[in-house]
């Protein structure tokens, strides 16, 4: 296939402004690949891009994007893993191999972590080039609409494993976003109890749609108890950033359960550190997802485990963007946005 | 031996008082010893039943008292695992085997856990009668002085055991009381490099008595980055149960670093969750012992491994038990006071 000598993307410009601009196709180097990108999530993250809270990471104007699916258009030298024609999603890290996290075997979570869409050019553009090592190919059955989930759900498969959940442990989600939702479906299809909470009504509305036991911000205690008797919950998965949920958190879990820290909390918010040494609860954090999260995450959509395509709640062109982003502040149902790049296919 | 006719023991009597008074032994049941006590340790548990901050837990007039160190007197029907005159240390926890903690293998945070000397008469009396299976024997070697330090010992032995500390690996305590200095000592012990801080001066020049790195409260982090370079500490002990010191603790820990969660906080402190985030921290609660560091404590010390009889500074016979609490409190150079029980053995 001939390169591509344009390309168009949706570029961050700063001053919560978003543009669509010419971006230059990069023939790929040894080791890279070039792909035709072919959908484009936008996420949470990609929200607080436009709000400027990562100003002091984005140099503008900055190609965003993260979430993506595409197909591979040009093989770079010495790149044998792929073939041209193939689909493929893309984990967007690139990591320093010398850092204090990369030396104990934590590249995700890399001190020096380049994040494509925040750090360097991301994926919302026609032609992306990016090293090879970073790219996980997709089975030809997968649509691709559907394969641009994998990356958030990677996320929650990172966020369960870290939780070490076992068949038969009750949960508890707070937050019902994207992430939030995967992780109670992911949760579930792994044979959890799982209940989700958030203080937004439509987001309640959204998880029972899709099979889950959502319960009010107020009624969680009592949900957790007529679901566990006086034991508590195994697992809590924080994904809300909020204090409250916080707090509610640590009342919720059993003697030795478990606190996955998700959310962004934005500042430090008071912990029940009586009830952590009580209980003897165990804390962690959870962020990004490891090289094999996103092989789960792609087994798990070729299988067709989880209801994924529920979650996206439109798809628009690229000259939509800016209506996109306002869709996802507005409130409202949006669960997932996709803007799909180039011709239809 | 016959029965022991009277007893003298130690009460916690409300209002910040104790008083020494008349207790009555009871000759033992079956499955239960009577145990001649011959050392008590007086713990910050004790100073905080003698606040009164656990008035709302303790029937007044209360035998206090659970650190102790004793020979066997009687034995109940049944009894067969140990013999009269043998050296044995208490492990003072009776847990109700129904609860869910229980029923999940942590019978040491029982839901209703009873804790001898706060919860039901403890140790601080001539002749203390307790069920069998709660008593640990000492070799004979090991003087019945340093045996009364076992109990903190276990204390120390499974924060380590929580904390997963390997060989090699960096360690900062928060806290140069007896519990701090008993884990700096261990962790020590067990091969990993240990930095030791506490507001308080004393407590530092006790730490750096018996050897450790004693780090003034605002050198932490030099001291840290002087020992990891930019990597940050392994496993933090917080044992202070105050904010700043949970505040500095994320901040010091490398990717998926380890904080235990050992001291009381008596009210939710902030806690910088986003750091937990952003490094996968983990944050683990850790309270008593099982048996097993029981036993760990005791060969440790039979072993002479670490240097415990230098965390004893006085030894007291009962009559001066307000005194030995004065003494405590009072911010010197007291670390670990034992008050003496019956004759001079």
């Amino acid at each position: 296939m001939p390169r591509a000598m344009t390309s168009r993307g949706g570029f961050y410009v700063g001053n919560g402004q978003v543009q669509i601009g010419e971006s230059t196709p990069r023939s790929p180097d040894a080791g890279e690949v070039q792909i035709q990108v072919s959908h484009v999530g936008i996420c949470g993250t990609d929200l607080h891009v436009l709000h400027g809270t990562m100003d002091h990471r984005v140099t503008v104007p900055q190609l965003i994007g993260h979430e993506m699916s595409g197909v591979v258009t040009e093989l770079g030298p010495g790149v044998e893993s792929l073939e041209t024609g193939e689909k493929v999603v893309v984990r967007p890290l690139i990591s320093c191999n010398e850092c204090p996290a990369c030396r104990t075997g934590h590249q995700h979570i890399c001190q020096r972590l380049s994040f494509l869409g925040i750090d360097a050019p991301g994926a919302l553009q026609d032609h992306w080039t990016v090293p090879v090592d970073i790219v996980h190919l997709v089975p030809p059955h997968v649509p691709l609409e559907t394969a641009a989930l994998v990356e958030p759900l990677a996320v929650a498969c990172h966020d369960v494993k870290r939780a070490g959940l076992a068949s038969g442990e009750s949960v508890v989600v707070f937050g019902a976003g994207p992430i939030g939702l995967l992780i109670g479906l992911l949760a579930r299809q792994k044979g959890a109890s799982v209940l989700v909470t958030d203080i937004n009504p439509t987001r309640l509305d959204l998880a029972a749609g899709l099979g889950l036991d959502a319960v009010a911000a107020g009624e969680v205690d009592a949900a957790v108890e007529a679901l566990t008797g006086d034991t508590g919950a195994d697992v809590v998965f924080e994904v809300s950033g909020s204090a409250a949920a916080i707090g509610e958190a640590t009342n919720l879990l059993r003697t030795r359960g478990r606190l996955v820290v998700v959310g962004i909390h934005s500042e430090p918010h008071p912990v029940d550190l009586f009830r952590v040494f009580w209980r003897e609860l165990h804390l962690l954090g959870a962020r990004v997802y490891e090289p094999e999260d996103f092989d789960e995450a792609i087994a798990l959509t070729s299988e067709q485990a989880l209801p994924l395509d529920r979650l996206i709640t439109s798809v628009v062109p690229l000259e939509n963007l800016a209506e996109a982003f306002d869709e996802l502040q507005s409130g409202g149902k949006a669960v997932k946005v996709l803007v799909a790049m180039g011709e239809k296919r």
